[in-house]
């Protein structure tokens, strides 16, 4: 099977590293907790006096590479390599794409190792790239063409409405999907 | 029709700002003429000695950044897009991924403007992006998959043996790819 696997909220903790960063460096500012995200994009939850100043945190160099394992992402991506599927990191820059881009790759390297860079697949149109699955957080990923692969929507409080498809909570269950429904 | 456009050789001159930085920083060491260049990688075609010499040059940075568009490229990529085509900018970053990647988007968006930064649609393994064409240099485009698009081979000294592929020369032809043989 071709596994394509999103990077941030699925491998990588954005959101977390997002809210831990807002929280210390302004404390006295409103905040979303991570269980009450609604809206996918996180400056669209905030008041939009806010929204640069959340774009800020996000966008600052360092912040890509920074970002935390999400718990049994990398064993589960490892697994499913050594059990023979091809596993490819289908991911989006951002769109301030200064920063992001060669973190994600750092990103990789750092934690899964190099040649893990060569699975990187940089798109903003997901549906252009071919796979089984697509492991990815986003409610709905659209794009220029009809999607070939099945999207395996990962479990975040903002895609908690999303109905019909399937879901997993945690990537270490990743071969519940294997078995078609 | 989505095309995937390749952007080393095919809409930046890659081969040529190599040969005008080696003569320039090498102007003693052995050298391969443009219209002698018979193997894809630049540094298999020089002795081994010198391939470290070779890499250093290209994987400098602001070396990718500082392509000039080759002649016709950015027109013919626009005009397609006029014409209502699907049109991504297909590469694959070097294997020193550290510079180029970053100076793949700038370069995109210097010469095309932020809109085509969008479209770019970075791997290693393009068989794994749908399309209906692949203008591509590189001899043989392989990967994971069984490729859905045509390879249609951009002209390059290194490439002029390869038969049973249609070719283009300029990207300025590129209406006539659309006539399937």
């Amino acid at each position: 099977m071709i596994i394509l696997v999103d990077m941030d909220d699925v491998l990588a903790d954005f959101e977390g590293e997002f809210f831990n960063r807002w929280r210390a460096q302004y404390p006295d500012k409103p905040y979303v907790a991570l269980e009450d995200r609604t809206i996918f994009n996180i400056e669209n939850q905030y008041p939009e006096d806010l929204r640069e100043l959340v774009k800020s945190i996000y966008n600052a160099p360092g912040f890509c590479k920074s970002l935390k394992p999400i718990d049994g992402s990398l064993e589960s991506v490892l697994e499913m390599q050594n059990e023979g599927h091809e596993v490819y990191i289908c991911t989006a820059p951002l769109t301030v794409y200064e920063n992001c881009v060669l973190e994600k790759y750092q990103w990789a390297e750092q934690h899964l190792g190099l040649e893990w860079v060569k699975k990187i697949i940089l798109t903003r149109d997901k549906t252009l790239v071919r796979g089984d699955f697509l492991i990815d957080d986003k409610p709905e990923v659209t794009g220029a063409a009809q999607p070939v692969w099945e999207h395996i929507l990962f479990n975040k409080a903002y895609n908690k409405n999303v109905t019909g498809k399937r879901r997993l909570a945690t990537l270490k269950d990743w071969k519940t999907i294997l078995t078609k429904p």
